[in-house]
Order: structure tokens, then C-alpha cells, then sequence
């Protein structure tokens, strides 16, 4: 048995519509999200992408909740109904009956409630109205990264996910059998995007990446989205910070209009980017938090109790809920961050031109200025105890003249995750991949 | 040795703001894209994002060609320069010397000329004004098709590219190792973008799709970005249709705004398309071209070279360089394709209501309804002969009441190809993987 659209003549009104339709016949199609029976009379709740709309009617033959339905009825003012309104029911047509009762019952479903079993049947729970806030806002936060970058003269590129090797150096890997050759799923487009700038100067790129990480954490992902970018002619990784301070308040600014319902749904703030987010040196950083907090950092950068700790600090003091940190050691930094330098131009060998930018307690991106001297990089390469001939494609560019540059990348579903207060980035993507998750 | 950009107060210029700035001293940087010497007048074209511009000088120590450099001077006219304006050299600085000479001579490059070195040494052939400019379009391109999509209320989406089985039933997967699982990239995420029509309604994604195709061909790449997009709550194909012909109109208006240059540069002419491309069923095509051109269309399918006739005929009888063909049959369509239904709504066995795209003589879309009733989807993989436990993540949500949708796919590559005459996909692509091409 096949259902068809019912046919009338009415165009569809979406939930959102409904206020300019007061006292007129709408149709609405959507899902059931909720049905109540209260003696005779029936209250449904139609789901569309703009909202949830309360239909009142009886003697209806209601089916299973999200089944498609399609409802046709008068617009009246209720002020307790979800935007004000309500439809009173005339027709009422299934369009697809559901055939089984949904495994989770979207209505109550909570972030943090038997988190595996919402990731079991996430065909069915990603229909919820916070978790597809939550991949709404990502939609709006990646056009507006788009749409900035583009306003500031960068071109779009699409580079291989499928690579020979590993940007950083060939650990977490995930390989690939590619026509009986070794090959693997690309870390980074890193060494891509690089290339590119000798072709648009400025160039940016929204696509997958790939970490073989074994751990489980709430903030890593082993598939996710990363927004790149690598931009030419700078003159050292302050460039590239304004640029990112720039865009993330472009980004802010979008989601403000875009997105205030679903923030509003969430219980979360959209952030203020300071016009000239602070900077602190990694070293400063790491002896702040030990003076201020008692906090003792182990390794040679931030640990995830010193990023917070960081980060509260920025708050309380700047009330900035970014900061930047700067000037990274070689030693936490892969073989293309550029070196600091001396006054004397010399290379300083424990320093580099990295930065990460940590927002709200937890760094969202790692950039910098890289080598594009092709002397300088291959001294990197031998230091970093590397192979050059399995980077060799990559280094070969350094040899047309390159010039300064650097950049940075974000990752989608961290900062969105941040930005919402979702505990869990594996809740920031549709279908995530962790390591014992490859379904949905 | 370091090189740095030489200190200068004055803001770049670039060179596309030249005739803004006629007889002011600018400063330009870029890459020396070719020099000359007559007689100790130096002529260097330099080469920035925005196009060439010729410098005129004398006594300057210039580095190798694909240089970074930074030129500072007064811009005169010069009818014969390009754009109209040259600048006459003041000050002259190498930002980033080339430390061997370029492989290619860049200005030299033409398409077709020795393919394989052209890709062997595309880290610097990529470069080439016409090569940017391909790339440039499609970047474009791909922008106006979000663009437009997000118009008409449809939302980005991010899915896996890591997949336990294949959309299309098995074939053509590039095998991953995933923690010690099997796992394949994704062929496409057909099945992923049909359960956000769940959420979303209106879905679109661009990303890369894999397929482990043997075969080299001028139009088949293994690694490709597809435009993908699926919408729900349709009546039947005919809305997907009308969307897509909206969707390239759009594409092409925002082309002839954004892109005029390039294709003037590769000698190509934006297409006008019709308010209504043209349709034509499957069985009328084969007969229309058996019947004109006689030729002999075998399988169920069209061969490469019907399809190009047909474009002819409705290039010469209706001045359209698209036409859409109709009501595939089951057997040159997937499991998921919707079948057409009789007058009295039972299920036709034979046909579909798939759809393809041909532009210019090639296919550049498939499309079409999907099947959403869990009943009829379960009957098609039976007779299909598919597994159906291989497919029980995607026919779950079939359960839980899926309105009719349908969608299709544009490989960005093949549409940017046709649309500005390269006769190689290939070279629509940055870094192209086939076959035998893993690297650069």
C-alpha cells in the first residue's frame, strides 16, 4: 500500500507562517510529535522544520507518533499554544503511517539520557527538537564561516581525503586498501590547503577528517568536520589571529539573527567576540595557572584542567570568553609550524608561530604561521626525525617560492558543542564515529 | 636565510584595483609569472589572485619565475598591457625565492598537453591560469548551489564518510581498516541524507563520494565532490525536477555575475536554462535516437554516445543544452528508486520514476522519488536480491513514518568539466585520485 500527498489545491504553511494566516484555512504537513485524548476531544502536535504547531480535533483516526500527517484546519489565537496559535482541525490525512512505535519517545527525550541508546537509534532520535538544534546551528555556524571568509577574498577548495601519507607524521591512521596499495584517510588537508595558497593566496576548505585515536572522550571525535583555512602574504601568525578573530565575531554576528530559537531552546548563550581577543604566551599561560590556581602543568602544553583554569581567567579579568595562546613550543607543534625568530632573523629553535585559541574552557582551534622555506623545512623535517622521501610530494612545493604563510583550523562539531553547552561532541554530528560506533 | 615582506606602509594593491589607482604608487605582490629582457628594460608580469599585471623596470636582480615577490611603482596606462595598466617598477623586493626552476613553464601550459606530467607535477601545474580558473568556477559554483538551496529553506548537512555497507548494494567500496573492523568509504550518502529529510525536510550536502571503479575514463574520477540534495513532502519526481531546473538556473545566473573572466579565458559560454528543460522518457529517447541518428542503444541504460545525440536533437529542435530522461527502468536503477505507480495506485514492476540530467551530451545528475514505505523498500531488496541485515541500519527509519521524498546528485567535477569545455575531469579536480594516482 502506497500513501500520496492528499490532493487540495491549498499550498503548504509552515508552523512558522502561522501568524500571518490568523482566521484563514491553512494546510500543514509535518509528523505527529505528541497526541492527547481528553475526553472526545484531540490534541496533536505536528512537527515541521520551523516548529511545533498544536491541532485541536475529534473523532480523528489518529496514527503512531511520527507518522507523516497532513492537516488542514482554521488559524486561531490560543496564547498557551507553542507561538500563540493553534489550527483547528477540518481534514486530516495520513501521508506515511508509522509502522512501529518509536523506540525513544521524541517529545521527552533529554540530552545525557542513556547516552548509547540515543546513539542506537539515532535514524529516529536525531528527529528531536534538541538534537537537531543542535545540527542547525552547526549549518548556520558553517555558512557564516563560508560567507566571511569569501567577503574576505579566500576561494573554497576541495582537496583528497584519500593520501599517501600522514600530515603530522603518520601516526592515527585509519588505512585504506586502495586498489592493493597502502593508502589512508587524510588528518588534515594541511599540507593541501598549503599548495593551495600558492594558486588563490587565500583559500579555505569544509570537509571530514580523520583521526585514529583509540580513547573515548567526550571532546574527540574519529570522524569530523573540519573548517580550514590557509591564507598567503602574511607577515607572521598575527595575521592569521585577526583574521580568526574576525570571523568568529562575523559568525557570532550571523548566529544571532539566524539562530536565536534554537540557542533560546538550549539554554545557551551566544558569545560576545572582544573586538581584540587577549593573548598569552603558552609559557605566561602555563605559570598564571600554577600562581593563580595552584594548578601544576605536566608536558609541554595545556592540560584540560589548565585550558579551564585559563579560560576562567580571561572570563573573570577580561570577561572574554576567548583567548588566544601563543608562541608554542617545537616541542608540541608539528614540522611545519614556523620557528620563532630572533632580532637578528635567526631561527629560535625552542619556539614556534603556533597558537591555539581556547573557547570557554577548551581549545577549538590550533593554527599558526608554517615553513615555507624550502632549507628551513627540510632542517625540520631531519629534526622531527621524519622520513623526506614519504613527504616528498608535499615538500616539493617549497621549492616555487612560497610565500609567508598560515592559518588554522576549527573543528565543527567542538565549537558547536561548546557554543551550546552539549557535553558530548559525538551529540555536535548526525552519525558519529567513535571507536566502537561505524552505525548508524 | 629567512625572507620577510619587505616593510612598507602602503596596503597591497591588488591587481584587479589597478585602474582605480591610475598615476599613484601601489604596491603589488605576487608570483613572478614570467620576465624578459629587451635591451635593458625588464618587463616581469606579476601574477596575484586577481590576474596579471605587466612591471616594467631595469637593473633589478630577479629571481627564477614562480618567485614570491613584491613590486612597488607608479601605475601608468598601457593600452597594450593586460587590464590596460602597467606599473612602472620604484622598488623591488623577492619575498620568497623559487630555489629551482619550475618544472612547467606556467605561462606556456595548455590543457592536453603530456596529461601525466601535467598531474605528476601538479603541485606547481595547479598554478596555471586556466587550471585556476576551473577550479575557481567550481568554488563558484558550489557556492551558488548552497545558495540557492538554503533559499529555499533547505539545511546543510554533515554525514559519514566511513560506512559499514555500501548505498548501492556492495559493489566498488574502497575497504577501510576501522579499529580492526571492516569498514568502506562511502559511495555516496544517499542513505544518510533520506533520514534527514526526517528532520530536516530539505537536506543538502557537498562532499566527497568514493568509488573503487577500475576503469579510466575522461569522465569517471575515484575520488569525487557531490552536490547532493533530497527533499521530502513531494508529490512525485516532477517536484525534484522542477527544484533542480530552479537550482542550475540559479547556478548559472550567479556563474555569469561571479565568472564571466574565466570562461572567457577557457573560451566557454555559460548556458542559459530553459524556464522548463525538456523531458523525455527513457523508452521515447532510445527510439528517438534509433529512429534519427541510427544508433543501436544497447543495455537498459544509454550509452555515451546516445547520450550525446540526444543532446544534439534537443540542442537543435529545442535549444536546450539539458534535457531530462525519464522513468528509468528497475534495472539500470538502485533498490531505494520509487517505482511508478498505476492508475489505481498498485506498483508498476518494470518502471521507476528515476530520473538523469544530460548536459552537453553527458549525464551529470541521477535523481529521482525514493521508496519511503517500509513494506515496499523490504520487497525491492528481496528482489533486488540484496541482504536485507547488510541494510538494517537504513530500513529502520523506514518504520517510522518517512513522507515521499526524492533527490539526486551532481558530481561537481563533471557539471564544472562540460560547463567549461576540459575534456579530462580530471582536471576539474585539485588533486585528482584514479587508478594509478595516489599522489601528489
Amino acid at each position: 500500500m502506497t500513501q500520496q500527498l492528499a490532493q487540495t489545491s491549498l499550498p503548504r504553511t509552515l508552523t512558522r507562517e502561522l501568524p500571518q494566516h490568523e482566521g484563514q484555512t491553512v494546510k500543514l504537513q509535518g509528523f505527529l510529535h505528541a497526541r492527547r485524548d481528553l475526553g472526545g476531544v484531540q490534541f496533536l502536535v505536528l512537527r515541521d522544520v520551523s516548529g511545533l504547531t498544536q491541532c485541536v480535533g475529534s473523532g480523528l483516526e489518529l496514527p503512531l507518533t511520527e507518522s507523516s500527517i497532513e492537516v488542514v484546519g482554521k488559524v486561531k489565537a490560543h496564547p498557551k499554544a507553542p507561538h500563540g496559535f493553534e489550527v483547528q482541525v477540518e481534514d486530516f490525512h495520513v501521508i506515511s503511517a508509522a509502522t512501529e512505535p518509536s523506540p525513544v519517545e521524541i517529545p521527552k527525550m533529554e540530552w545525557n539520557v542513556n547516552p548509547e541508546t540515543m546513539l542506537d537509534y539515532r535514524v529516529v532520535t536525531v528527529r528531536g527538537l534538541k538534537e537537531r538544534a543542535a545540527l542547525k546551528v552547526q549549518a548556520e555556524l558553517v555558512a557564516a564561516f563560508r560567507d566571511h571568509l569569501r567577503s574576505e577574498g579566500f576561494t573554497e577548495i576541495s582537496t583528497p581525503k584519500i593520501v599517501s601519507a600522514g600530515a603530522e607524521g603518520g601516526a592515527n591512521l585509519f588505512p585504506i586498501d586502495y586498489f592493493g596499495r597502502a593508502a589512508y584517510l587524510a588528518q588534515s588537508p594541511q599540507l593541501y590547503k598549503q599548495i593551495m595558497v600558492g594558486v588563490f593566496e587565500r583559500v579555505f576548505e569544509v570537509a571530514p577528517v580523520y583521526r585514529a585515536e583509540e580513547h573515548a572522550t567526550s571532546r574527540h571525535l574519529n570522524e569530523y568536520l573540519s573548517l580550514d583555512v590557509e591564507m598567503g602574504f602574511i607577515q607572521d601568525e598575527e595575521d592569521v589571529m585577526s583574521l580568526e578573530n574576525r570571523l568568529l565575531a562575523a559568525i557570532m554576528e550571523h548566529l544571532k539573527k539566524s539562530s536565536a530559537a534554537e540557542f533560546a531552546l538550549l539554554g545557551a548563550t551566544i558569545p560576545t567576540v572582544p573586538a581584540h581577543i587577549p593573548r598569552i604566551t603558552l609559557m605566561e599561560a602555563r605559570k598564571l595557572v600554577t600562581e593563580k590556581y595552584g594548578h601544576q602543568v605536566g608536558g609541554k602544553d595545556l592540560d584540560p584542567e589548565a585550558e579551564r583554569l585559563l579560560s576562567q581567567h580571561f572570563t573573570e579579568t577580561e570577561g572574554s570568553d576567548f583567548v588566544f595562546v601563543t608562541k608554542y613550543p617545537r616541542a608540541a607543534r608539528p614540522f611545519y609550524a614556523h620557528p620563532e625568530l630572533n632580532a637578528d632573523g635567526s631561527v629560535d629553535g625552542e619556539i614556534t608561530r603556533g597558537f591555539d585559541l581556547l573557547f570557554r574552557g577548551i581549545e577549538i582551534t590550533s593554527g599558526g604561521q608554517r615553513i615555507h622555506d624550502h632549507a628551513m623545512l627540510m632542517d625540520s623535517i631531519t629534526a622531527y626525525k621524519l622520513k623526506p622521501e614519504s613527504l616528498e610530494g608535499y615538500t616539493e612545493v617549497f621549492k616555487y617560492g612560497m610565500p609567508p604563510h598560515g592559518g588554522f583550523a576549527i573543528g565543527a562539531e567542538r565549537l558547536t558543542a561548546k557554543l551550546l553547552g552539549i557535553a558530548n561532541v559525538r551529540y555536535a554530528r548526525a552519525f558519529p564515529r567513535d571507536r566502537h560506533r561505524l552505525t548508524p
